[in-house]
């Protein structure tokens, strides 16, 4: 059994380097492929990927799995080999149900889609992209297909980024949520606004840029197994163990995108980086799930990089960057204007308290293309929509409003919902941490982060993809995903700052 | 058998989408991969090596080619159907000899060895390098195996970069070649020496490299299907139909490496911008040689870029990026200056009369190696011994001497030939050039490229692997590889220059 053990080990390496090659041209093609090469890029990751697939569905995958399914059963669950079996069983089970050439064509239709997604952001012409979300979305509803019967044609799609949850979970969280979110910003409303101008003068890209890194660098971010580059949407990719990078898009006249961006991007690197050597090249060494990994991106972005503590230590540093901006402005000032509540276009720029509702615009649009009741064709307009009655504003173009965000291009339907869900994961995590580091604030005043990423590595990261996210939030906690303690949290904080 | 050739082309697109994936990883590996990820690249590298040589050499492939080999027989040897057949023979032919494991097993070896390179490089210690290396002489030994019977060891080496060429022919060439160059050299040592001081003052870095993107920019280097990086070793690498990477080194204190080395890499570059679109994904679309690849970029780089001409055009440019440096050095002075001759160190730095005696230092090393008269161990003292002797030099270290140039790290054994056999091509396919174009020189003068380019683009690029290199040389000028054209280019040039 141990020579299956390592086979499947060696079989399953193989599809982690090609996985981690499909990474590495999808990262070169969001930073330095030059514009006309899509379609080249497109065939090669569509080869790529339908061999992945082909290799992960393969006679040789299925026998092994089948043979050492009886195996792990004498062993300790919690054991490498029962994990490592469980999780490859989990994903053979589930791409043996997807055609390979069905795989290879979505790859190319989503690597021809994103080219055509960043024209039509750059010319604000959602007619640009609409043929090629046309097909993304006929796909998605063939790829739910595959996985008939099923409660809700979205649970597939769900179940790829967060194993095991389904649609009416996360309908219930949400339906708890939005009540308490909306009441909150209705609070906050009626107070005075805060100020938050001094963010949006002229700021240097390269001293930006050069702050950030020395904010990621002092959060743990280790430059010898990664790096840092300029792309339009940001994002976090590993590559390997040993190679995990992130991106950032910077403004000239608006700090807190880079910024903000930049720890938001840390925050998914850290755990790219926080999985165990001896996982190299297993299926254990990857992440849980993305709210899993969005819990890690949004803690480090807001619970940390948005506090005071935070800032009691950093302020200092940000104000000899930019002397001239913020010479004059106080810590108490600025800690509130980066924590300004105020309904906004940009998902990625949006404040803790608006954030969720972009998302569940998000889930609400996708529920209805995926379930056929918008057409592709319609989405521009329902966007404009629910964005009125949720935020109460009308984009001024399809840049700022349903072209803004890269997701759909790649063909991630089921996505967004893991940043909610992170939301809430993160704060629950947080009362965790406190209770263990009662102290952790007054370190992070000392920019003191390693007995907080020490936390982060043992409980979240180490494990790598051994549980599914509700296991893992509910053997850490005590409970599974609870949106108590994000609105605990954010009352809290925002009672502070606008004196709810 | 229509159905045949479309699946044969089908399965050759995949081929080349592995072996441009491999280029992706392998541009990326040299120009922004995190330190620490050398592992995980290898890794990557050799799965995707392994799965493209086990398509390469499949049985689908094997029966595919022997069932159109007779078919193509019917056809006009010269139609796509019977060329593309004809390649992919030689290639099914060459690698079914090859053991796919070890070529996962070699391509995981150059992976680590490059990095084991460039810190042996860093640090000029040739002990770090000289394991890995013993490993590649011990691999390329068993890899010449493979193809026994053979006249010579080197001979199966040599034949994957120049198909068709055997070792006696190199040996015949360069004897020929070797008297004729060395009392040139001593013809010009004899002569009072050019000033060449002027090239080594403080030129700053973001200055070089605008001025030889304007130049390259002007040869037809196309933006928008390229792009150019820094690298320890400049390349180039075509990526895809429409992907041609390059890249330099700047060095602050000598304004000529990265001009005429950016220069080189964007003759390679616009043989590979070259290729028909119709032989995209096509065994077709590719080089037919290292030698025609080198007789592209050593033409551009000196037949063209150091040439007088150019100079009448692009000087009064360069001295209004560098005023101070180049603001009294006269036209006449600076031409003189670029083709200064004296024995040097660095191969990618020397003058054309020496060149090509770098190259057959190095061949001798590695017939040497092959045969296994030279250990791994006694190398640098071999190369230092002979450096002496054909150049009058001995390296002050050996990151200047034994472990200048990249290729021994990359498993490159029989490459560098196509270096000096591509200086020999460059001229004899400018003889011919200057008898379909006569006023070229005139073209050049006032930066006009274009004539150049299309008379390339029909003769040698478009053609692409339809033709081995000695066959599409003699087709183009009449004769096979000639020694004789470059040096009567050779001493007409320093006739002029050094009053001979």
């Amino acid at each position: 059994m141990q020579e299956k053990i390592d086979q499947l080990k060696t079989l399953i390496g193989e599809v982690i380097d090609l996985q981690q090659t499909l990474g590495v041209l999808g990262w070169d093609q969001q930073t330095y492929m030059p514009p006309a090469a899509a379609a080249d890029r497109a065939d090669q990751q569509s080869t790529i990927a339908r061999i992945a697939h082909i290799k992960l569905t393969s006679d040789e995958m299925g026998s092994l799995i089948h043979d050492l399914a009886s195996y792990i059963g004498q062993l300790d669950p919690d054991s490498d080999e029962a994990r490592m079996v469980k999780v490859a069983k989990r994903h053979y089970e589930k791409q043996t149900r997807v055609p390979t050439e069905w795989v290879a064509a979505f790859t190319q239709v989503t690597s021809l889609a994103h080219e055509a997604w960043v024209k039509a952001k750059v010319s604000s012409d959602f007619s640009i992209f609409q043929p090629h979300l046309e097909k993304i979305v006929e796909m998605r509803r063939e790829y739910a297909g595959f996985f008939q019967p099923y409660e809700h044609v979205y649970d597939p799609l769900l179940d790829d980024y967060e194993p095991g949850m389904k649609t009416k979970d996360v309908k219930t969280i949400f339906t708890a949520l939005r009540p308490q979110q909306v009441s909150l910003i209705e609070a906050i409303r009626s107070k005075p606004q805060v100020d938050d101008s001094f963010l949006k003068l002229e700021y240097p890209e390269d001293k930006q840029l050069a702050f950030g890194k020395e904010v990621i660098t002092r959060l743990g971010f280790d430059w010898n197994r990664g790096r840092q580059d300029i792309s339009v949407h940001p994002f976090t990719t590993g590559l390997g163990m040993d190679d995990v990078r992130i991106t950032t898009r910077i403004q000239p006249d608006h700090l807190a995108t880079a910024l903000f961006g930049s720890v938001h991007e840390c925050g998914h690197a850290l755990y790219e980086m926080g999985f165990q050597a001896k996982d190299r090249r297993s299926i254990l060494g990857t992440a849980a799930s993305l709210a899993i990994h969005e819990s890690q991106s949004r803690m480090y972005e807001n619970l940390v990089g948005r506090s005071k503590s935070f800032w009691k230590y950093f302020y200092p540093r940000l104000q000899a960057f930019f002397p001239a901006q913020l010479g004059n402005v106080s810590l108490e000032t600025f800690y509130r204007g980066i924590n300004r509540v105020s309904p906004s276009l940009i998902r990625v720029e949006a404040d803790e308290a608006t954030y969720n509702l972009h998302i569940m615009l998000r889930l609400e649009l996708e529920l209805a293309m995926m379930e056929g009741t918008l057409r592709v064709a319609d989405l521009p307009g329902a966007w404009n929509e629910i964005m009125k009655n949720y935020l109460g504003l009308t984009p001024e173009n399809d840049a700022v409003g349903v072209l803004q965000d890269i997701h759909w291009s790649a063909g991630y339907f089921g996505y967004f919902s893991t940043y909610a869900l992170g939301n809430l994961i993160s704060a629950q995590l947080w009362e965790c941490i406190l209770k263990d580091i009662p102290n952790l604030p007054s370190q992070i005043e000392e920019g003191e982060f390693t007995a907080l990423l020490s936390w982060l590595r043992e409980k979240i990261h180490n494990p790598g993809s051994r549980y599914e996210p509700q296991e893992l939030v509910q053997r850490v906690t005590g409970r599974k995903i609870d949106p108590q303690p994000y609105i605990r949290y954010l009352n809290q904080k925002y009672a502070d700052i606008y004196g709810l």
